[in-house]
């Protein structure tokens, strides 16, 4: 694998495999509209693919940039949410509150991540890696923004949709709260309006109270 | 409608009102994901919509951004890119081969843009609108870069797809070619692939040589 991006931007003239392994790789990133959510559109119509997911998570990047906790660099936090679910091609969409689901999760995704990101060249590869793996980290200030906001979405389809993937799961206000707590820290500045839903939610059943769970 | 973004950045802790809009606007935007267009996936499967078109676009212009004809601003590219069909959830998407769909578009995507970007507080409504307005204006650096990209992909999609949508409605080579036209100057460094692929689109079939269109 040629190397030449550490020294500098590539021209894609100068090297035609450049541009055939970008494009390969923008090709095969297709199939992230396959991968299916177990969020709903809001109009309950179908399921949400991960593509769409990506895209609106950046649009809600760009509208609520100053709801972060920590002045971030928008560049790097849209190019981090446009790339964050691509290793779903292989590994699937992992539904959050499924415990078994999750087992091997990480070792699924990181021999997808090996796979996708090898189709790029070199410096385009450790790039986007870097940025997947800082999301998954979810350390940096970038990175907080962003899973917080991957966290907010589903609340908001959710609550506008009637309950979604919730109610169709029979989801507790302990799992959800837990499930949101990164926006507390990633998102300050949402997270009344959070709490405030939640509870809402709670309240037209959308959500299972924690004595429901108990019982 | 208040106008504090003027002033510079809202809290929208200081006023509910603002966070409230712009998740009203993100809640419609979702509705994005059910406009389909001509375009298949690469798989064929089913019409590509116009939500995971704009993550694909948003993700070339990440991986694209030095074949730009000018140096571009990558943020205000991938923001652009986000709310570009935007409009589509009131207007609905044009395909660009039909003439006559073609008629009153600008009319029908101006009276969209009145109601989507004016369900957002008054400054967001005037950035994402000027975002918009440029990209159709198509002639700042950064608009001929997104429009490029907008041309390219559905080339990409057809071309790795066995012709899609060029095969789907016979469309000519000199339409391919006119439609691709902005690619020239808004991403030349990907010209000399564009024309080779339009030409390999016609040698396999996939696009109409204009001698079968006159004849």
């Amino acid at each position: 694998m040629a190397d030449s991006a550490a020294a500098g931007p590539i021209s894609v003239e100068a090297d035609p495999d450049v541009l055939a392994r970008r494009l390969r790789f923008v090709l095969e990133a297709d199939r992230l509209k396959s991968v299916l959510r177990r969020t709903r559109l809001v109009d309950g119509s179908r399921h949400e693919n991960s593509a769409e997911h990506s895209w609106h998570l950046a649009l809600m990047a760009v509208l609520l940039a100053d709801t972060a906790a920590a002045r971030v660099d928008l560049l790097r936090v849209l190019s981090m949410l446009l790339v964050h679910d691509v290793v779903e091609i292989d590994a699937d969409d992992t539904f959050a509150y499924d415990a078994a689901a999750n087992v091997g999760k990480e070792e699924r995704e990181r021999l997808a991540a090996d796979r996708l990101f090898g189709l790029l060249p070199a410096g385009e590869a450790r790039e986007m890696r870097g940025l997947w793996e800082e999301f998954e980290a979810g350390e940096t200030a970038d990175a907080r923004f962003a899973v917080a906001l991957d966290r907010l979405q589903p609340l908001l389809l959710n609550m506008a949709g009637g309950g979604g993937s919730w109610r169709e799961h029979a989801v507790t206000r302990a799992q959800v709260l837990r499930r949101m707590e990164p926006i507390r820290h990633g998102a300050p500045a949402l997270w009344s309006y959070v709490a405030r839903t939640v509870d809402e939610a709670c309240a037209a059943g959308h959500i299972a109270t924690d004595e429901t769970e108990s019982a």
